[in-house]
């Protein structure tokens, strides 16, 4: 049995492995006691109640590393510092602890379980509030010599573009992420002289108000398309992959840039690439893949 | 002994590599005889003219697939079609050998003799007529799947930029080689009302000028790093190797392209491979760098 543990900004959530499902399943809260020690306290609890004979557990979190096993500085996560989980949790359980992050995770678990079987070369991207990304070269994945090698969203799209989080400007992540998305939108609505059809958070106002033909929207998704198609083919002409998997909310939501962003791709790609180079979105079921990926991590040598 | 040979558009080097030395050379037309398969004749009695006990051969060519030993319809070279040398050479000289591309070719040179040596991650970037790539990534060469990948020169470094001759648009090879820098120089040129210092092909002319202070000139090297800065850190943000190093002419201009371009190249990486990954230019001797990148490919299983 492999635990697999998938911290969020605000909550985490474990799971029991067994072949390709998930079996059991609990949650706690990622704030959990104010401090590292008492969160992996917390995890190990968790653990023990829900899982008994444990042969490996794998960890997705953001911004681990899993060269050295360590949480560095997450910006999403409650505790600023460094701090290294996977030694904190094999120490209280006693079983070997594998971690790594988010989207190298979800790259392991699409490889193993997903949309990427029995391929040998893979670039999964997890579009969320960011642009993340987990590469697998020719049966590994791809650590880089540092630990931090797949940074896509960091690639930068336009030259003085977009003010990016990471200080820089013209990332694919300032286009191409919820918060890229939002801003298109917005840069759209004022242009086109247009109000927001809903009020709420996140990308599904923006399908809902293209859904019902706003232009604004409609193009947001266009744009968005564009951009991804262009970024991930660069992404491509790197390392070639047999497929391109995406994961992650906006990418579930169908057709409205899935049929776009199929058309830019192949546009895209340099004619060497083009044909030979699919993509496609998450195969993992939605609730369980970050478990799974954690998961993954844990079995993975 | 190994060879190594490196055919070129108008010729072909041979020499005979022994430790890190190449200790005698020959040369031939690329186009000897008309066809392949005198080529290849002529190719097998230059390396029984040139060495006695051979025991592997290295050939680095343009659009040479290592997967399949077969020279693809190389835009550069007098044949059309594809044919298999690598298969077409053993046969003739019963000897082990392994054809790749040029840029594959430089990598592995400046990785076992060269600049990239003791390291596990590189990237060499070839700066000539075009911009090709070679990667090696945890101490294997990066081949991809289908044998073709790295080409970093048809990354989309400017949507709907300039038109290149992969029939895309805006790629960085249409910005930063001979023919980019030259297109680069004449725009600037007419925008600043100047004329060419010097009435003479390549790169050499504008660095002339750029020595002299001619605005555009130092203008086109200016730019250059610039572009080649952003584009060498998005292939970075891939697979983050440990070192840069830029091989061929343009690299040799010294300071004038080097000196602006490790500033953006560094101010052009994201925070967490800034200061660590490293750039720097071919370590081998010009006159047998392609030699000792061929017999690399010769050596390496």
């Amino acid at each position: 049995m492999i635990v697999g543990i998938d911290i969020g900004g605000t909550s985490t959530k474990l799971g029991v492995v067994q072949g390709d499902r998930v079996v059991a399943r609990a949650r706690i809260t990622t704030a959990r006691g104010g401090t590292p020690v008492a969160f992996a306290d917390a995890l190990a609890a968790a653990v023990r109640d829900l899982a008994g004979d444990v042969r490996g557990i794998g960890i997705g979190a953001p911004n681990g590393n899993q060269l050295t096993g360590v949480i560095e500085r997450a910006p999403n996560l409650p505790w600023p510092g460094d701090f290294p989980l996977a030694a904190m949790l094999s120490d209280r359980l006693d079983v070997p602890c594998t971690l790594g992050n988010d989207a190298n995770a979800a790259a392991l678990g699409e490889w193993r379980y997903g949309a990427g079987r029995g391929l040998t070369d893979l670039m999964v991207v997890t579009l969320g509030t960011g642009l993340g990304s987990g590469i697998i070269v020719d049966g590994r994945l791809l650590l880089g010599p540092f630990g931090n090698a797949g940074e896509l969203g960091h690639m930068t799209l336009v030259m003085d573009g977009r003010p990016c989080t990471c200080g820089r400007k013209g990332c694919l992540e300032a286009y191409v992420s919820i918060r890229g998305m939002r801003r298109t939108y917005s840069e759209l609505l004022s242009n086109n002289g247009e109000e927001p059809l809903e009020d709420r958070d996140g990308v599904l106002p923006i399908a809902a108000a293209a859904m019902n033909g706003q232009a604004s929207a409609v193009q947001t998704f266009m744009h968005t398309a564009r951009w991804l198609g262009v970024g991930l083919a660069n992404a491509v002409a790197v390392t070639a992959p047999q497929k391109v998997i995406l994961f992650g909310g906006i990418a579930r939501n169908g057709d409205l840039l899935m049929e776009p962003l199929q058309e830019w791709f192949q546009r895209s790609l340099l004619n060497i690439y083009r044909d030979r180079v699919r993509l496609g979105t998450s195969e993992l079921p939605e609730d369980d893949a970050g478990i799974l990926g954690a998961a993954a991590l844990g079995t993975v040598p």
